[in-house]
């Protein structure tokens, strides 16, 4: 084979494999409990996948099977078109102001791909979730990190502050778009409206356009708690709002997302789409589009009967309280998420597992592999989501986990930490 | 929303909308009978969609309804690689070789935009499915054209020739890669084992990347009939091969495909994937896996029983005869083709609906809008599939059917090519 060796193109030439290759590879050779990677391990709602399993007994019908519409199957569209006109307060058009993806993934890599020019730069608030960088520099692009800071005895995510005069220095004549993750993977931080309106404000003075990835939209103890960029004064009109199905309603395996937004933002995507996947599942998309269907007029007035209303955080609050104490109870040191399903920990007060520090990756690196081969436990090292070496070294004291997982898997984590804790 | 005009990225400046998008709305405004867009109106595969139901009985296993391994399901390369390696008589590594993604689409995308760069030039074969020829622009390649030609009064899609000689000529130090398309869309054209070897000969001498699109590998009347370019001597090395589940079990909509080669070939196609979709639908690769696990016994050693080996192909074999006889006796000429669901047929014989030549698009453009219009019945214009204004003009006399429909479809368009016929 080495006799042909043709050269690849340039836009793949820096290409590095994710984390989540390494350290769910890891995961699974060490079989450890697996407190990692972001998806349930706990049932999905059985309402969404009998859904699915009703479309399944239709192969006649070419609207459960067959192709559909390119941009969105039309049932899809018209679901979110109602949803997101009442959760912004503008009219959002189903036909041209809304593009279905396999998953927030690709609206996220089309939003930057259709929107990023060589030399644009993207303001990115750090730590960040991992595909933003690698997509801004796929296009051309410059990632300019806004790095968060956070108290060194925090306790809770939103602690998790901007510096918002050192954000605006970073600012130029070149930089063009602003990515904002609301609710906030990895740290579970919730954007308040006076952080929000801060952001709006620098995005409307230096004419930005800017990307909300809030697919953790639904993932807030109380629905009044989350505030959509989309919904600011002024602020439809220069967002790209992102969304995710397998987040909603937890079938993160039927990777189905959207962008929202005014109908010329969404061309350049739309273009992009023609020529890269054309049209999405379409049983998976009449799936998710009946699960709306069925649940937002319970959202809106029946609330204790929604999943995505209380269903969902009820069961998520549960289990973050749970996660929160085993960690305690193990020496860690646990930074209380508002949103989300992700917790991160500082594990720096630990008596074991400190010892291999000074190698060449950050701290954490060596401690979350220390963790898994040695005591079974797979969590996700978060300096993966900063991509300045100093800003790696000073956040290098913590882990992340996601606590959406069964009760089986919590407590096999929870002998994992009392362990940890006797030491 | 004027105030607010950024400046998309260069690589969406050419784009144009898709035909899909014209002729898909315009059949669906006029409520025609559907013979244009190729997908099948006759129910899926009961043994196909079963199994979706299946596993839409398990909200509770990880395995079908959250993320899996970003390169695809485990047990869907596990059946895929064995497969291919007998199909193509090499040994087909699960993990290395194979890579999933969101239907033949999305792989073309990542083969093309992993492979061209700026200036390099791109065989195609035209007519050519229309996806190429804008991909390998936004790849910043320079497409060229092996136009392929046809009798005057040709009955067989056999008929359609390239000039190998002409196409050699075409190739210099820029070229880079060569796509085929067997069997072809839109002529239904089956390659020879002749044509192919002689095509892996320039290949070789050249130095060429291949792209072999058999996405209808299993669209032909007899399995043995089919030649998959990679099993030629020495070709699987420079190959990528494209397949779709969507076409192998007629379930269109469900948007799986991979692409097949060598492990250093995938590696720009894999770093693509990482940022772009990262992980394929669960549930929808899950079925694939099992379909195939169930028919690929039978395919090997008890074809009467196989969904791919004969009951796919004597379906499409009776629905071919059925519009080729319906379109004889509507006064068409039809080219019958070797295999896939397409059929081309000469409409340059009717009496009427000749009339309106003479504007700027091609005729057969407007041939088949007035058909739309005003009978009622919906085809696509081939003329779409070439990139050369003579090349369009030489080619304009043909209409394209696809004849993958149910009965009821298939009669309602005899009528009106009977009413046709008698002008
Ligand atoms: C912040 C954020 N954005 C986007 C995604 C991707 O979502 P999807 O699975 O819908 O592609 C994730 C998944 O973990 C995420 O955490
Ligand atoms: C020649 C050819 N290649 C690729 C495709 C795309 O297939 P998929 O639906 O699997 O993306 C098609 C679909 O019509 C086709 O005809």
């Amino acid at each position: 084979m080495a006799s042909f060796a043709p050269v690849a193109s340039e836009r793949v030439k820096n290409h590095k494999p994710s984390i989540w290759v390494e350290f769910t590879t890891l995961a699974a050779e060490c079989q450890a409990v697996n407190l990692g990677q972001g998806f349930p391990d706990s049932p999905a709602p059985k309402f969404v996948t009998d859904i699915l399993k009703n479309i399944s007994e239709h192969p006649e019908l070419p609207a459960c099977h067959q192709y559909t519409r390119g941009y969105g199957h039309p049932q899809l569209v018209g679901i979110l078109a109602k949803m997101y006109s009442s959760l912004y307060g503008v009219n959002v058009n189903a036909n041209d102001e809304i593009l279905v993806t396999v998953g927030a993934y690709l609206a996220l890599y089309y939003t930057i791909l259709g929107w990023v020019n060589k030399g644009d730069e993207v303001l990115i608030i750090e730590p960040a979730y991992d595909c933003y960088y690698p997509q801004v520099k796929m296009a051309g692009g410059v990632p300019v990190p806004i790095v968060m800071s956070l108290p060194q005895d925090a306790t809770s995510a939103s602690q998790f502050t901007i510096d918002f005069d050192a954000m605006e220095k970073k600012i130029n004549s070149k930089t063009k778009m602003l990515i904002i993750n609301n609710p906030h993977n990895p740290t579970g931080k919730l954007f308040t409206r006076e952080e929000l309106e801060k952001l709006a404000d620098i995005a409307k003075r230096h004419n930005l356009l800017v990307i909300a990835d809030e697919v953790y939209e639904f993932h807030v103890w109380q629905k009044e708690d989350m505030i959509r960029f989309a919904s600011l004064p002024g602020m439809y009109e220069r967002t790209i709002s992102i969304g995710s199905a397998g987040k909603a309603f937890s079938v993160t395996g039927w990777k189905l997302g959207w962008a929202v937004g005014p109908k010329n933002l969404l061309e350049p995507l739309k273009a992009i789409h023609q020529n890269c996947v054309f049209t999405c599942s379409t049983p998976t998309q009449k799936g998710i589009a009946e699960a709306f269907e069925a649940d937002w007029p319970k959202f809106l007035s029946d609330p204790q009967n929604s999943y995505l209303a209380t269903g969902l955080s009820s069961e998520l609050k549960a289990k973050r309280d749970k996660l929160a104490k085993m960690l305690t109870d193990g020496n860690f040191r646990p930074i209380i998420p508002d949103a989300g399903y992700f917790m991160l920990a500082d594990y720096s007060h630990l008596k074991t597992g400190q010892e291999l520090k000074g190698h060449e990756d950050p701290a954490d690196f060596i401690f979350s592999r220390w963790l898994c081969r040695e005591k079974k436990l797979a969590v996700i090292p978060p300096t993966a989501f900063y991509s300045e070496p100093e800003m790696k070294n000073k956040n290098d004291h913590l882990v992340r986990l996601c606590y959406f997982k069964k009760d089986e898997t919590l407590e096999a984590a929870e002998k994992i930490l009392k362990e940890l804790g006797h030491h």
